[in-house]
């Protein structure tokens, strides 16, 4: 099946023997992709690339920095020499050979949800706590992709007016359930406009042209979903914030990789809009798309493929007569700062790039 | 063009005389399209139907009860013998015709937001405020589509629980910014799964797999757009409670004619979700879906084609400590309910139909 001349990873030469080997764990999903462009294109300094996937996706070959790299079967012994493993393959992926990578003296930095409430494990978005990487036992979460998106934009606020509660609501992209999904979005709607009959295997609902509540586990004695808990507790975790008020309703629309969120932060004291823009106006990571008069606010095409998250749509609530509330909208690419880009970036802290 | 031998108005037996002639204004519109469709499903009795339209759409055949109706030019004269004239063809339109209608002798039901917001015109969702009807001085206004559908769902929790505040984000059908919108909703996604640019002609932004803020101007004053300052507003005349503190994020999406909004309400007292969804369970022109276990909740493709508001997703918002705040997602075909069917159920009260 695969050509014997293909390296099975990409090796340096000696005289970068200091610089990390690096595996990827989920290389052929969507996140996983993304994983490889962030290194590429970013010149992330390794030793070693290698590529590891489920047994359906093994000997896929991957082009990387110039070479064709084959994509190998996960197994136990998939650590041996790798000092960086960056996870992208499900929770329960990440519960099993997370620790063996760890025992096998890797660094992981985990996509999935399955550390990331754990006090031990740092969850981490560099631009506001870049410091917790220091305290890592083995593994570093990367957070809910909404979460990302989402405290990148509130963390300058928070640092600047302290913030009382977060409401939200998400338009989230098809991305965020896999490369799966966003195939099943784009066969389906051709389909619809075909006038044909769709057969679903990844949504549990219609997608072409439709929208739905997201599809997490709705939790009973909540009534929210597992996705909303997790934004809202990761948002909480990242901004140190253990008692900030945070409710959240996610939906999936049928958009391919960029997320979009309304929120209306409340602050514990008035803010004005103006401010508020001047905050974000300087703040990393984040882009103002304000523009009032040509109506040009943040959309997810505009921000597909971009680090940054757009932010706009910047107001005074007008239905707190406090007049502590400001709504605003942002969007940010699910699969970039979502996802693989910060999990790159956290990489980067740890071998100070 | 146009063959002699059909008629320019459906006419009824001399018997039935007394019945309202009725007309329609934008009939090749899309909410145009569902008037005539929802006065012949609902069997509304009347005279006679003039099917009136901009000089562009003139002379083109509609089907109504089973003949063939022409489409004739709107002009100064076309209200001679009409008692009910139903408006669908913008705020212009109704401005510049609704007042010759109502001179003619009709009554108009204008499904613009030319007279919503004039204190002598009522402003009418037959579940909530059909009294208002009779104090009518020749227009009727339907409301906004969002608001509507909103309202369908709030009205019945306010009759229970006093609401103080509600928030809302939506997520907009193409429908609402007309036929023309929906098509370049379609031909723009079929371009992109083709791999074909395409050049909009209606939207001010690509729509293809992408979302945007509503494009309806933005207010320098309060940084909403137009879109919500219309759902604030009327929210608040139609419940009858001026000083309901509304705040709302309009966002159109790229579904074809089905309007979901989220919205959090916040109670004056302390409200269970099993109260609101019992509330909704027996309220009038809702529909509660709200399927946990089945993760099955409102969506467009169900609300499509159907006269109820579907809700669902109800759920006491964390982010509010008072314990005050509920949260639901509705869903309502923004067409229908949120203008055809609506407007026609005015029209069946203002006849006792």
């Amino acid at each position: 099946m695969c050509p014997d001349d293909l390296p099975s990873a990409l090796s340096e030469p000696r005289s970068r023997a200091a610089l990390p080997s690096v595996a990827i764990v989920g290389t052929t999903g969507a996140v996983g992709v993304e994983l490889c462009a962030c290194l590429e294109q970013r010149g992330f300094p390794l030793a070693s690339l290698r590529l590891l996937a489920s047994q359906r996706s093994a000997g896929r070959e991957v082009a990387f920095a110039g070479r064709m790299l084959r994509v190998e079967v996960l197994d136990e012994r998939s650590f041996e020499d790798v000092d960086l493993a960056l996870f992208s393959a499900g929770a329960s992926v990440s519960r099993q050979y997370a620790p063996l990578a760890v025992k096998a003296g890797a660094v992981v930095v985990d996509n999935s949800s399955a550390f990331r409430m754990n006090p031990d494990v740092p969850l981490v978005v560099p631009e506001i706590n870049a410091a917790e990487i220091a305290r890592h036992h083995g593994i570093i979460a990367n957070p809910n992709c909404v979460a990302i998106i989402a405290v990148v934009a509130l963390w300058p606020l928070q640092q600047a007016h302290a913030i009382r509660r977060v409401q939200a609501c998400t338009y989230q992209a098809a991305s965020g359930a896999g490369a799966a999904a966003m195939q099943e979005l784009l066969a389906s709607t051709g389909a619809y406009l075909a006038g044909e009959t769709y057969a679903r295997r990844v949504m549990k609902h219609p997608y072409a042209f439709n929208l739905f509540s997201h599809d997490a586990a709705i939790n009973p004695a909540t009534g929210y979903n597992g996705e909303e808990e997790k934004v809202m507790a990761e948002t909480r975790k990242i901004m140190g914030l253990p008692e900030l008020l945070v409710g959240v309703t996610c939906v999936r629309v049928p958009v391919l990789r960029a997320h979009a969120v309304a929120l209306t932060v409340e602050f514990e004291e008035r803010v004005s809009p103006e401010k508020v823009l001047g905050v974000l106006a300087v703040a990393p990571g984040v882009r103002v798309v304000d523009d009032r008069g040509a109506n040009h606010f943040p959309m997810p095409n505009e921000a597909s493929g971009q680090g940054d998250v757009l932010v706009g749509r910047i107001r005074t609530d007008v239905s707190d007569p406090s007049g502590r509330s400001v709504s605003l909208l942002v969007a940010g690419d699910q699969l970039l700062k979502g996802a693989a880009l910060n999990a790159v970036q956290i990489a980067e802290r740890l071998y100070s790039c």
